[in-house]
């Protein structure tokens, strides 16, 4: 993958002379462990004090692009308009619908919209906005993503507008192995912390590392389960719990090594 | 009224030596005639070269601010959001119902959104938008701005977030007297130009003149109906038939006054 300058990170090492000899992946990890805030309201709303990390979501990020046609916000009237701004509207309410409707680990969040030409008396001629949906669940992701396509195409005709997409990103859910989800179980209840499982909504480097050893997460809570926010803030004797958890799974995976 | 920077158009005239002795309204006038494109696509699509504006719409301008909270898009349940960006889109929705619903000569434009933060993986803390409603009818538009009132104060309880309105302009309908948009009416059949009576769904400076004496606008049409478009036309013969009906009705008005 080149970055938008370009340039890649094995030229760039060699470059600056920090290349070495041997190839990615040459050391292959015992297990890996992360910990995190949860950046969600689970934990604090149960009154646990450790999350044992199953999986992360699958996340489908797509930024839809509708070209209407822009008019005077007087004198056109409102059955001959191509008004981008009200298919923005309809998608925003769809997104949410699409994942109240299928319940559970669904997300679906509209959080970046642009308007053009963004003025208070023109029918807006153009939208950019960002469609990021999630789920644990591969086939419903899947799912999610069918129907936020046929919700466009149906749109684009309803509402005599053109809509392209492109994809931003798209991650497939990981799960993690049992084993390492009933470690950081194990080893909370020995420190008398309470603990649930739960999913990760949010992305980690753990999920690339389950692709080379068994991984998984400690998860301490969020305060008001806020995160993306300044507000975003975790107790120090919840950062302390989560470190005493890493520590004693970390040694518990040690005396298997030995 | 004060501009942005605290001046006043008196204040200014004084301070750069063009304020002369006479007060604004001292001369008034016989009549005012105000010649204009369409902007709308009523003439073109029924084949009439000359509109007689029966009077300009009235106009209510509201900015809407939302203010939701910001949150991690995959780690927080659909439930617990309070998302500045799907109040907006829901108010998008509402604002075209509204005018389909009420019909005839009512207009509604969400055509300005801003969002913040405005990320793809952020749940919308704030946005702020416009709302332009318009109608001929000066109780049908209070009507509009109320229930536009009242779906706010229903989103607000509905989303779990703050809606704060700012006036931007209000502008009630104004009727032009009948003898003027007669004498527009007669004069274009005198000089064998299709015309029909149409009100103006644009603020024109013919609605302020229109409180000193008898007023009226002729229009002619506008290519597919486009303003506030590049592509925003009118061909020749259609300027010049303007400038015909506008300089012979003048005419007749100096006759009056002879």
């Amino acid at each position: 993958m080149r970055g938008i300058d370009g340039a890649t990170v094995g030229e760039e090492l060699r470059r600056i002379g920090y290349a070495g000899n041997a190839c990615p992946g040459f050391l292959t990890p015992h297990a890996y462990l992360e910990l995190h805030i949860e950046q969600g309201p689970i934990l604090e709303n149960e009154h646990f004090v450790i999350g044992a990390v199953e999986g992360i979501t699958g996340l489908s990020w797509t930024e839809v692009s509708i070209t209407g046609r822009s008019a005077h916000a007087g004198t056109t009237p409102m059955d001959l308009r191509r008004d981008a701004a009200c298919a923005t509207g309809e998608i925003a309410v769809f997104v949410r619908r699409l994942a109240q409707g299928m319940g559970g680990q669904q997300k679906g969040t509209v959080g970046r919209i642009e308007l053009y030409p963004n003025l208070v008396n023109v029918v807006a001629e153009r939208a950019v906005l960002t469609v990021d949906l999630r789920n644990t669940d591969a086939s419903l992701l899947q799912q999610a993503d069918q129907q936020l396509a046929e919700c466009l195409e149906r749109l684009a005709q309803q509402e005599h507008v053109a809509i392209a997409t492109r994809r931003l990103a798209r991650f497939e859910p990981v799960s993690f192995p049992a084993e390492m989800v009933s470690l950081v179980e194990t080893t909370a209840r020995e420190l008398a912390l309470p603990c649930r499982r739960l999913f990760s909504g949010a992305g980690h480097d753990a999920q690339m590392m389950a692709r080379l050893c068994p991984a998984t997460m400690i998860f301490v809570p969020s305060v008001g389960g806020l995160s993306h926010n300044v507000h975003e803030y975790t107790a120090p004797e919840h950062l302390e719990a989560g470190a005493s958890v890493l520590l004693n799974a970390v040694l518990r995976l040690a005396d298997e090594v030995e």
